[in-house]
């Protein structure tokens, strides 16, 4: 099988070499040493700033998500968020559950933020801003720096889900001023899922110093307090943790946070040109592109019989979308190991189902 | 490097080579199959009664341990709670986060549990019992039936952490009237981390329907709807799903869970009578042992010395002991894929420390 799908993604070499290997006794100094780099690494291409600290956590971007909140946030707090999908509506569901004051952009799909969204809200009172930089779900990848100019004015502490856009699109944590970065494991990290990365600023660690966590498992004073030492407070998806070092020095070895945007905007760039000089019946239905994934609307058939397609006949995943896309988007992604010559391969797919009169 | 910790164990070849491949896509019809294969031999092992349900977290054992109070108890509860070790303090710790009433029935390190522990709290109006059935810091293996009995004559809901105890001592949920099993995927699952088992019993899913979460990561409502089908909420460390599913299926072929049991028993049988044999200088300090481990205190030196001599010149983990217990513990485990040979192995290592004056 080839993996187009935006996680579980496909590994390289060594990342695969570590799984096949016991997982190894995790209370050493050795470990600690792993995941101490772990934190510099994610913290450089984060460009985190000054006095920020990184913690692993045992569970799924979307843990990481409600992590952030249940450890930042409280009622005092009055936050706005940005739903243009499913994970601005988890964001909403999660401000709803834990009783955060909110205000919510709602997008529809497809469609990017823009200054006139935000203006409304100059000035009045808020204190938080959350949003899922890469909506994940529609393929929209919304401005960032028009976000960040917005809370540098309004003085609102910056919670941004990069899940699916760390390492595949710019993101300068310090400069943007933002508070909280999330990422997953299975994303352009391109390792097994169960792992989510934070990476919190001084100013996400004194919020979390003050505030009591209310689910010990996700409570960032633990992690933070073990993370001292390289350590975690559970035992936690430890060959992950091994798999995101291996990722993480090979990233640094090939050019860094900008080596591995560019190779996957090359990818990016490649599927979408030869897309389009293929005429293939699909449409690009986002606003605002992100590197990370390619949203396609296919006008003559469901998406989703065309996911089943390819999967049982080609051998080969593209992202399905849930809930009401379901008939009407699929996505390819570009993270995890993939090369030309599997777009290739894919597009083959698609225009012999062209010929077959499939779509 | 062998290992004799009590997590992450030593894999099979059959773990160890899923490992090593791709993680698949997982909204999938096949990946739906392969979870409810889990579901039905992890109800098969725990003799589980009829309409029991198994969920899979992403989260470590403890994480399993909240989960289940999370989700089952509330503040009108009256919960009895055994507190002989780092677990059983564990549940303290949860049960006071949680705001649920409790009473705890502190064991001193090493010690079992007797009917007199008990005898107070009959009749007092208690609703739930928490019990670590293997306290695996002190590696002391509590009288499940004396529990069970206690339970079912006033009548509680009875949660037990079987993390370490599953597939290694014998239990049977639907005899001892238990309402939630949990175990995780690194003890004699034999797996890599990343995953707590629950298996629930109808009561406990009545319990489920009927309670709030306060944690949308952790609710067991969305957990079980998604199982269902074979899915998670959250996207799931689809890797080690898929290894529990090869592990389990490794077990069925191999005489089930009393072959398992029997194994292991095997396993720590061999290795309690040979260094009865050899006279070495430690000492059995668990009135009750488990086939999972056995607790050593060292008589002539620190237990924490000898973890790191045997691990840096002997390339051998056993298992080190951590807080007051760091000098005078160590466990040597006896789960995940290890043989007769490997406890030659650790007891030449052993005779040797003894030659050399160290112990």
């Amino acid at each position: 099988m080839i993996n187009f799908t935006v996680g579980p993604v496909q590994s390289s070499d060594a990342v695969r070499a570590i799984g096949a290997e016991n997982v190894p006794y995790f209370r050493t100094a050795e470990f600690s040493a792993t995941m101490l780099e772990n934190e510099k690494l994610i913290k450089k291409f984060a460009k985190a700033p000054e006095g920020s600290r990184v913690v692993f956590m045992t569970c799924s971007g979307s843990g990481g998500m409600e992590t952030a909140i249940m450890n930042c946030l409280t009622s005092k707090d009055k936050a706005i968020v940005v739903n243009g999908g499913s994970f601005g509506h988890r964001f909403v569901e999660l401000l709803q559950l834990h009783q955060i004051p909110y205000t919510e952009i709602k997008l529809a799909p497809g469609k990017a933020l823009k200054p006139e969204h935000l203006k409304p809200y100059e000035g009045q009172g808020y204190t938080t801003f959350l949003v899922n930089k890469h909506e994940t779900s529609t393929g929209v990848h919304y401005d960032i720096d028009l976000i960040s100019d917005f809370c540098k004015r309004n003085k609102l502490f910056l919670i941004v889900d990069c899940i699916s856009t760390f390492l595949t699109d710019p993101f300068d944590m310090a400069k943007l001023e933002a508070d909280i970065m999330i990422t997953g494991s299975q994303k352009a990290l391109a390792c097994p899922p169960g792992i989510a990365v934070m990476c919190l600023s001084p100013r996400a660690l004194k919020r979390v110093e003050q505030n009591q966590c209310l689910c010990q498992y996700l409570d960032l004073k633990l992690a933070l307090s073990n993370m001292d030492r390289g350590q975690t407070p559970w035992t936690p998806a430890v060959g992950v943790l091994l798999q995101i070092n291996a990722r993480l020095r090979e990233i640094d070895a090939n050019g860094g946070v900008e080596g591995e945007i560019a190779r996957t905007a090359a990818l990016a760039n490649y599927f979408r040109t030869r897309l389009k000089e293929l005429n293939l019946p699909f449409k690009i239905v986002s606003e605002s592109l992100s590197n990370a994934v390619t949203p396609l609307h296919p006008t003559t058939a469901s998406a989703y019989d065309i996911f089943l397609k390819i999967k049982d006949e080609y051998g080969i995943w593209i992202c399905p979308n849930g809930g009401e896309m379901k008939d009407t988007i699929f996505r390819v992604g570009h993270i995890g190991y993939l090369h030309q010559a599997d777009y290739d391969q894919l597009l083959d797919a698609f225009v012999d189902l062209q010929k077959k009169g499939f779509i």
